[in-house]
């Protein structure tokens, strides 16, 4: 849990002790604990070492805590699509830089993605972030298209489920890597993409 | 949601109405819509449309309920390790088997495996089914040493690593695949086969 910052004069936030950032980070790690429904304003409060005033010094509700700590996963997610490298070379060029960059912001951003991929729609603010997803989920699925086209991607599995298999392998990282383990996010990136376009198989052709 | 049963006569559980069966099945849904912890047997109640006190015909509690429905996924999961294809031929054969094996039951017992996948550890029924999870983990990871060590998988990527993505990659299914969608189980079995082993780059061998 990170200790609670000294504000300097200049703070956005003049409240001491905390500023949303720190609040952002242990919410996000009691949403994970428990649920974003079974985590109530109380809980959070009580992990925060602060009452439940303090926190509306920060955010508005709870749903306002769940809609800023999604956008720390969803808007470097998001702005993937918006680097040059997205968009230039062949299809196949395109889909693995979306796709190490999706792994970088995955391990860089490892507990509020992990919040976005367990989100079950329950509220408007998950719904939101669901159809965010959903919208990168597509300019994925459109690059492997172009990629079996163009002959780089194997054509005999169909491109939804090509997408699916691409998402679920580097998604799952959030459950299990840590960046203190002796894996480098370095290797496991390299270690995704071989296995993805190269396979496990002793022999095949690295990607 | 299920119809509920006609109890025959003969029926283990005289009780007209639900069939402990059916009181699972419903369970599950709502631990994976609300999530465990925050899941009543108030809520449980309001979903079975019968009373607490019915419920507690079928079970002593909602930690037992848990239990009984992991057990629907961990049962049928490790029985796999019994299956005499688990233990004889190549360790790639074995490791094959076991992982066509996975993904059925996976398809098969989805909303029992979703729950599995789920589990947060916060109560003792969790740790205890995470513990036989972890077991199941360690017999993939031996046969995926095996299979580097026989030449049959590639050796640049570690056996630790190596088993990491192989399940990421099949238990991402829980959470796209949909039976009744375009895509049979036998498709999606052999999708992942191919793409795990053969890579989905175009002119990669299949497995």
């Amino acid at each position: 849990m990170p200790q609670p910052s000294t504000a300097s004069p200049g703070a956005k936030r003049g409240r001491p002790g905390y500023d949303q950032e720190s609040v952002l980070s242990v919410a996000v790690q009691v949403f994970n604990k428990h649920g974003y429904d079974a985590t109530s304003m109380g809980i959070l409060a009580e992990n925060l070492g602060i009452s439940k005033s303090a926190i509306y010094h920060h955010v508005a509700s709870k749903s306002d805590l769940l809609r800023l700590a999604l956008d720390e996963a969803l808007v470097p997610l998001e702005a993937i699509a918006e680097d040059e490298r997205a968009s230039t070379g062949s299809a196949a060029q395109r889909l693995e830089f979306v796709l190490r960059s999706t792994i970088a912001v995955l391990i860089e951003r490892q507990p509020y993605v992990t919040l976005l991929l367990r989100l079950r729609g329950n509220t408007e603010v998950e719904r939101h972030a669901l159809e965010r997803r959903r919208a990168m989920d597509r300019r994925v699925s459109d690059l492997v298209v172009a990629a079996q086209q163009e002959g780089s991607l194997r054509p005999d599995i169909d491109p939804r489920t090509t997408t699916r298999l691409l998402f679920g392998t580097i998604n799952s990282l959030v459950d299990w890597y840590r960046p203190e383990g002796p894996v480098t996010a370095r290797q496991v990136e390299e270690n995704i993409i071989a296995m993805v376009f190269g396979g496990l198989q002793a022999g095949q052709s690295a990607a």
